[in-house]
């Protein structure tokens, strides 16, 4: 798997400086590598590193300059990341087949070099796409689509009638189309409404593992094209997801909310119910947001407000504590004053 | 599955303002119905929608007036799900039997007309109850006892000696009986603490996908009857919930707390252990709360105080920016007064 | 399962005070205990508690006084744990042997004496320690190591080229090795960045339910010997935790950042990425960090401070009302004053 710095800017379509024999063997982080590895620069700030590593080569942007062989590129990280994969040797892909302890339903749609799975469970009326891979323990529902090229993970678990679209990858322990939260309180009991809708996820997108996306209560819960997807991430009912959204890792988002395009939601943010979120709208980590906000917003806090309001009263409170002595102080001086100008 | 307006008000037990023979065919939202649409109205504030809604038939609470043919009922949320599930060809139920994958041990104990999927694991000693759906892939342990009408979506895990209750609702990737967390440290290792209590799952519980339940360190983790729980909540060990509570999505309680009955939990909050939380306190979402609190008592913020006394600081708090200049002025100004009473 | 107290000294290496012939058959809380029951107490603040118990006998540490049959050690915690797993019939372990639905590829290395699972799924390179119990379902990707004395419980995945330790247990529905969340984007496409690194999970760490630990972009995301998760919490890519850490339930840590040795996170606390935590750091409930902080800090709050500022913060927070209406005084009786002094 040794390759030149010739043959790297081949593969990923860059240009080389410096000797572009030069040979690599492994991708390694810029302080961890040794001769024999290729590393990587995205961030300008972390240039000066560059002369004391001990790599054989770099991948870098165009214009930077390098003590090193190097290979420029436009964009280093996603290069850095096909050269990784190719060290690796390239993506595994499970052998098209069906194994012969996967359990699928008379009538299953398969589509051409599917994979599925051992100990796999695929209910009537479902239909896989072509090339699909479905890993072993995956549960796929009643009348499912799965998209062609779609990757489901070990222990994901997609109920009946949702719809999952081309080149999908879902973690595993994600659960699509569990019920929706939805009760109505009666006398002290809570009554369970049905949860007859579905849930469709668009062309491309991303779940990671452990991922809920609840089904709606009529209607369809949605996760727009492109949109990606961390760990432990929970979608409610009826909430729609524009396309190329980014949620980080214990995100959740109440039910019926709607999200614009290219919206970014930071770790462990939350979103009520019933919101309208504009296009590309920043909420950051841990922002607990209640009002609706327009594009382009960048929301902090719990309850949120905008970022900016939100820095300057966090900078406020920091002075809080010397500001309630001088209060005191100048409290001390008046009533001083007072004694005065009364005497 | 075409159905008159009569027709519903026999479902559903309202009665009928209008054409009764108006014909429908599907739910919808009161903004999307078209002709042929049954919508409902739950909320007053919506009723204008009603003006311009394209549905053919409105479901709404006894009283309101519509200029639509309508149905008339106590609870139109909850009619409307009934009426939603009519339209949806019913509730699907697996067929009883025991799938020929399923891996039962000799001595448990089937109720009449259960159902148990492919690829389900029931160990030794376990109990299930009379019409208990147990979808595919899901784990049983050992002395675990499921009761009647129970329903087990796949890939739930129910570890051993616990007990599930009549009618509870189990969604994917839930995790049932799991140890709790607890570690006894001497010289810098963290000795684990047996966990060998159990977990007892009350009647018509419903726990929502990838929640997790530990079983006690000694006696019982409770969840009360009629509790509802959210996708990817955390019960910790010896946690006992009354009866009637609701815990929305992402929320977490430590060890050995206990709610009383109709608790709310809002999403992302989170209780420290050992607390007590009186009959109908709710948490609002992303707070923490570290103290008792008494029956009726709302708590926000993090750490929580009384919703009042919380909205009343951050009040105060927006104003901060403006009352720090404030100051500054009070400063210069009796500095300035000083001066010239002292001159 | 009956025992004496002077079994029980014998189990678990302490010294009886008052009758060692008194006869124990349960454990219980000090509360909730009756006769026959034999209690514990650390913490000496509920030793009046000890005067109304109804148990048999008690655990407490050495040198506290007791009005009952009492059973002396070092560490009352860990000795109760033990005679509470006593008399729950020891700890339980599967039989040796593969079950015959579990499916093992060829050539996958077996150690000694391991039980595997129905249903357990077991791919190509893999190898299983000795003595290592994988349970029902849980699923093991092409060359994973599986450490001797492993406990892996239903539901479990961990994908391929990880690494699992000696004694480690892994409760249902953890992940171990899903993709990291990295994607580098190009004119509005989230492009993958391949993660083609591994996870090391060293000895003696624990991990909870539903718990996920991605694998590194390339290299290694570790756990570090003897740490202890709680159930769902997030572990992002390349993160590097140290020896005896523990982490509560739903925290999170994103990409690469680094915790050194005994760490504590408590519930619901976030770390962004690339940050570095200081040997014995504490970070309290619901915290967000995002600084590096050196060893021994206590950090609070979201952006998180140091705990002393921010309780200080807080303190003046709740005087921050009462404050403004001051500010308000003050500036009246200023220009009351400005009025006298000028007239």
């Amino acid at each position: 798997m040794d390759a030149t710095l010739d043959d790297l800017a081949r593969l990923v379509g860059g240009t080389v400086s410096g000797d572009g024999k030069t040979v690599v063997r492994a991708v390694n982080g810029i302080k961890e590598a040794g001769p024999g590895d290729i590393t990587f620069l995205a961030n300008s700030k972390y240039a000066p590193l560059l002369a004391s590593t001990k790599a054989s080569a770099v991948i870098l942007a165009e214009g930077m300059t390098s003590p090193l062989p190097a290979l420029r590129v436009a964009n280093p990280d996603l290069a850095f990341g096909r050269v990784a994969e190719h060290f690796s040797g390239g993506a595994y892909r499970a052998a098209p087949g069906v194994h012969p302890t996967a359990v699928v339903a008379p009538g299953v749609r398969l589509g051409k070099d599917v994979s599925i799975g051992a100990g796999v469970v695929i209910e009537a009326g479902a239909s896989i796409g072509d090339r699909a891979v479905v890993h072993p323990q995956v549960y796929i529902g009643r009348d499912t689509v799965i998209g062609p090229d779609a990757l489901l993970y070990p222990q994901v678990v997609v109920r009946e009638k949702c719809s999952v679209g081309a080149r999908v990858i879902l973690h595993s322990g994600t659960v699509i189309g569990s019920d929706g939260f939805g009760y109505a309180t009666e006398k002290g009991v809570h009554h369970k409404i049905p949860q007859v809708g579905t849930v469709v996820i668009e062309d491309d997108v991303e779940l990671g593992a452990n991922v809920t996306v609840d089904r709606a209560r009529f209607g369809k819960t949605v996760i727009g094209k492109g949109t990606k997807i961390d760990n432990l991430v929970q979608i409610g009912h009826n909430v729609v997801l524009g396309q190329g959204c980014l949620l980080v890792s214990q995100a959740g988002i109440a039910g019926s909310t709607r999200l614009g395009n290219y919206v970014v939601m930071a770790g462990q943010s939350g979103l009520i119910g019933h919101l309208d979120i504009g296009d590309g709208a920043i909420i950051t980590a841990q922002t607990g947001l209640t009002k609706d906000v327009p594009p382009g917003a960048v929301m902090s806090g719990s309850p949120a407000s905008e970022r900016r309001t939100h820095l300057k009263e966090l900078a406020a409170l920091s002075k809080l504590p010397e500001a309630l002595q001088e209060i005191r102080r100048l409290r001390w001086e008046i009533d001083e004053l007072r004694k005065k100008t009364n005497g």
